[in-house]
């Protein structure tokens, strides 16, 4: 299949899974919007859309083991309502101004609403783990609820290592910090627990979840690293946030990272300088100086090549661990996913 | 029995559950200490000690209903981490600047990593309620959790409700307003839900939970009264927070809420300006004007009295429904409770 055909047939299957976790989510919204106009907040991002690409993978691995197209709805959409209190956080966290084309929830209604909406998002995420027992049984829905703890406290471990790096001026840094930081801040969320849980619906628990990990992790990261290329290299439209946003915020990507340690020692003193400011003391000229270094020294090539070869390890990956199972659109949605994953723009 | 004697009947209890409750925290927060140095910013609240109240009122309500004393001991926990999960974000959306005595997290470590961190100990309180599995069993655990979810619920839409009031200049409140705020944000997780959580591990879940709704409101709300008036009266080496600090971040306030209502129409309208400029641009003049209002205007008197309306209903609860239990420490804790929240200091 070409890389357009492959980007087509999961582009449909995204919109066909993400389109049941979306109704769904609204219902557990609404609930929350007759009570109190502050549902509103915690709405925004939901209803801004976005991908659904976490809840798609916990549906894809899901159906592709054999469950019926409704029984990890729930896990889908606790996933989804989750994602979207990380983000609420991240942007604070951050000092991010857009998101989703928009401005982010802190800039639209003070700290304190955002801090509580996100908080709100992640109390939501609860209830549909736990309506869980109805359909799966109390065991199975214990299993979930432990594999989305774990998953949690790898996630906000992962932020806290990109965080505190960025707090304390951390510098030193090499491909393997960049790689452990990643697998723990977005691969646990976004790849290796939708499915981890997709398996374990589809299955009922009887299979070693840990044979999915390789898969998740090279995905997850293939993912991020696109996703941080596409900051500084995507078209901002339909990229939903402001172009080198990444380095006003002092993000410690694998570009950054790549370049700190390949450039000459005078520059990398002054980039250490820039890092160590402030984000509102930095200028437009020493974020485009930045820019420009990434392009002069490789770096952007060189986060490129890693992208292309955690997705080739995927695609082997895949075939260890999912050759067996039976054809299905969702089987082949996983299949497609690496190569989607790296050519999206 | 005097209020002295009751005081120190309930101090005593207090600290014999809080011990429990801190060795077995600790035992779950040491796990993630030898992860990263992160775990000393999450660590931070909770080694400031404090005196466990919610956990001591899991413990006590359970234990009064015959439970062995450790089959409460990890829901105790869990509500303790939660609490100073509330406290680290309630702290940076109030811009609060101490807590028990010392610097807040934000203060100290800068917002990014501060949102984290309470967002880090909320996740780590799910993993006891997880464990409650073992010595419980499924069906215990998963209603265990099933409370927790509608706490958490109800906890961050009382804190929206606040800071909503506050980011908006709400002015027109009374004191229904003020009731239904604290029972969402304070009652179900300092005192509805331990000892709901208390009594279905105490009867195996075999009795109607709602029975406890209304001692756990009338104990919450004198404690969140009495909380509010020793800001602006309590000594503040012992209080632990900066003497009306309150005022500073225009909380509203029983106190508050009263002057409002009674105050003459000039000076309602200066107060709702003073309410109307951000914390850092009142003046120490303005916020001394408030504060000698509540006294002329006897808002401070009259909080008292509805302090001590509340306790008054809640010792008639605790006759209602507690007192066909078997005596025990713990029941004479739990009756103690109401007299000892509005007579500490």
């Amino acid at each position: 299949m070409s890389a357009r055909a492959t980007s087509e047939r999961v582009r449909e299957r995204l919109e066909e899974y993400g389109a049941a976790a979306r109704e769904r989510m609204r219902e557990y919204l609404r609930d929350g919007q007759s009570r109190h106009a502050f549902y509103e907040l915690v709405s925004d991002y939901p209803e801004r859309g976005g991908r659904a690409l976490r809840a798609s993978l916990c549906l894809a691995t899901a159906r592709a083991f054999g469950a019926q197209p409704t029984e990890a709805l729930n896990s889908a959409v606790a996933l989804e309502l989750l994602h979207n209190a990380f983000l609420v956080h991240d942007d604070l966290e951050d000092e991010s101004e857009e998101r989703r084309g928009r401005p982010t929830l802190h800039l639209r209604h003070g700290a304190p609403l955002a801090i509580n909406a996100g908080d709100a998002l992640a109390v939501l995420s609860l209830r549909p783990l736990i309506d869980n027992v109805g359909m799966l049984g109390s065991r199975l829905a214990l299993r979930i609820l432990e594999e989305a703890e774990r998953m949690a406290r790898e996630s906000v471990e992962g932020q806290a290592l990109e965080l505190w790096w960025r707090q304390h001026h951390v510098t030193d840094l090499g491909e393997a910090d960049y790689l452990r930081m990643v697998l723990k801040k977005t691969c646990w969320y976004t790849s290796i627990y939708p499915m981890r849980v997709g398996a374990l619906i589809g299955t009922r628990d009887s299979v070693e979840l840990d044979r999915y990990l390789h898969f998740g992790f090279f995905v997850g990261a293939a993912f991020q690293i696109q996703d941080d290329l596409l900051n500084l290299v995507g078209d901002e439209a339909s990229y939903g946030k402001e172009r080198n946003g990444d380095i006003w915020e002092g993000k410690r990507t694998l570009m950054l990272i790549h370049l700190l340690n390949v450039m000459d020692a005078d520059e990398r003193a002054r980039l250490s300088r820039v890092l160590g400011t402030p984000r509102l003391e930095r200028t437009p000229e020493e974020v485009r100086w930045v820019r420009e270094c990434m392009d002069r020294y490789g770096s952007i090539d060189y986060a490129r090549q890693v992208a292309h070869g955690l997705a080739g390890a995927a695609l082997h990956e895949f075939w260890l661990v999912f050759a067996d199972l039976p054809d299905s659109p969702d089987k082949d949605f996983l299949a497609a996913l690496p190569t989607w994953v790296i050519e999206r723009t």
